[in-house]
């Protein structure tokens, strides 16, 4: 059984030889550009961990783990040019440096090499691989409208957001556990157990960078932190703040949303305060933690030996401890 | 055997019936929206004529026609982007309407529905349709970053133009055409002609767009003439006319192409005459007959019915009188 660097390994590895081409340079050279800008590349190892469970050939579902990678990565390039981004990973992003154009033309080639990815399986994981590939990507693009049509909206409920990061962050990741089974031959109980996991894992993993955007020690996490105050992103955070029962506490903190100009790191220093006197620090912990157990609780329901789950075990322990 | 409007009733039920969703809304009503705006289909009717060259069964290419005909019009929603078009099909741009990020957005998500439709296809077919879509999908990629490349260049060759329109536009239709092909079982050999009819079809299609944009009688196409001449396109017409051996006129072409400011008919006047004393206006006719009757020969190859290759020679000797 591979341990989680030699994964790491298998999939830089791999997404080294995914063949893409060289030519016309600028449609191709963008996505050999963000594939290199690295990653955790959680989502493969996901795919191959839980192909692991059932069945010792991993190597059949690499060609799913890379189509996810380079879907993701497809996503990512898109979204940047909607969100306006500059710096991914502490580098310009592909807009930035080649232009809109480009970036949306080389998004759309990575997203049709992700298919050919597919297309390498074998024959009969084609179709169920395809069908959660297909409906997850469309998730996918469900969470990022509905992301942005929150940036044009003050009513936000908490059960809206959590719908839009499940479908934003946490069915790709559900989807590349449930891939890496099909490809292992799992059953449909433990596709369904899989697919919960990397729900759960999503779920945290979102609430816990919302977490980190704004309580993270600046120096450990190696980001500027409050961000998402600054912006008056809508997340866990403010969205239940803003349903505190302190109507004095909500008070000020729409004062501070809707102040046109203000200090920096005033405006975080106080809107970190109210977060923190409301209780949504705790809140938005226990909740990412809720999800986690969850997960941990499922994995014990999977059909396979103990060993084989540790480096997953590893991965939704480390959730509930990261920094960065 | 259908008629072509048979095929065209049923491409519009089956795209009525395609079963895209409607939540969240600004995701989804562009793609229902630029869908509805119409065209004459001629992929998925290319898609269909082929299958019933081979098989009575054309239903099951159905799928395939559906997934190209959302991809070309994946491809419009893209290319309006990129090339800041307002106006398609006489109606206002996605992104005129919604913006560029819903036309970004929705337009990844037509390509994924265009995937969900291939994933339809019976089982043996799936992978081998996919190869050729993938391919094509690329494909089409390459030529609109070749002709987005061609308007920062100075020293485009007729062989790169040609190239250029191959990739942007003709590989789907010869695409279309295999792939119908292959979802009727036929044989390699047949696959190839019907591959190399579509290849000369999109060719003298794009040329005779590239002729009419400068030569139709505007009442009878239907819309302005002129605005390749207007924006220096660099088009079959310019770029022979600018290795004419008649010096004096392709020193006034290049005066004309350098005037910053100009009355508009009047340059347009000016280089249709000199398209016409260089004789090219002549050559671009010639080349898309060429392309047109090599594609009748292959046609007369194929391995079935004279009656069922009707309607396609229709298409093919309309191409050559078309106005509009």
């Amino acid at each position: 059984m591979p341990t989680t660097n030699e994964y790491i390994q298998l999939i830089e590895e791999s997404l080294k030889n995914t063949g893409i081409p060289n030519s016309p340079e600028e449609l191709y050279k963008p996505i050999q550009y963000i594939l290199g800008l690295g990653g955790k590349r959680i989502r493969p190892l996901l795919t191959l961990m839980s192909a692991g469970f059932f069945s010792p050939v991993i190597e059949t579902a690499m060609p799913a783990a890379m189509a996810i990678e380079i879907f993701h990565n497809f996503t990512l390039l898109h979204d940047d040019i909607m969100d306006k981004a500059d710096i991914r990973r502490g580098k310009p992003t592909v807009h930035k440096i080649w232009g809109e154009n480009t970036a949306i033309l080389s998004g759309d080639a990575a997203m049709i090499l992700a298919y050919e990815q597919l297309n390498r399986l074998p024959e009969k994981f084609l179709c169920p691989v395809m069908k959660v590939f297909n409906q997850t990507a469309l998730q996918v693009c469900e969470g990022q409208q509905l992301d942005m049509n929150f940036e044009k909206r003050n009513n936000v409920q908490l059960h809206e957001y959590l719908e839009m990061i499940r479908l934003k962050t946490s069915v790709l990741l559900a989807a590349s556990m449930k891939i890496g089974g099909i490809c292992a031959g799992a059953d449909n109980t433990n596709l369904n157990y899989l697919y919960e996991i990397g729900l759960g894992l999503g779920m945290a993993f979102q609430l816990q960078d919302d977490y980190l955007d704004t309580f993270a020690d600046e120096i450990k996490f190696g980001k500027t932190i409050g961000g998402d105050i600054i912006n008056n992103k809508k997340t866990y955070l403010l969205i239940s703040a803003l349903n505190s029962e302190n109507k004095n506490l909500v008070k000020e903190l729409k004062k501070w949303i809707e102040m046109p100009e203000f200090d920096r790191a005033e405006k975080i220093n106080a809107i970190k305060n109210i977060y923190c006197e409301t209780g949504v620090n705790n809140d938005i912990q226990l909740a990412a933690i809720g999800y986690i157990n969850n997960a941990v609780e499922v994995l014990n329901q999977i059909d396979t030996v103990a060993q084989a789950k540790k480096p997953l075990e590893e991965i939704l322990f480390s959730l509930m401890y990261r920094e960065k």
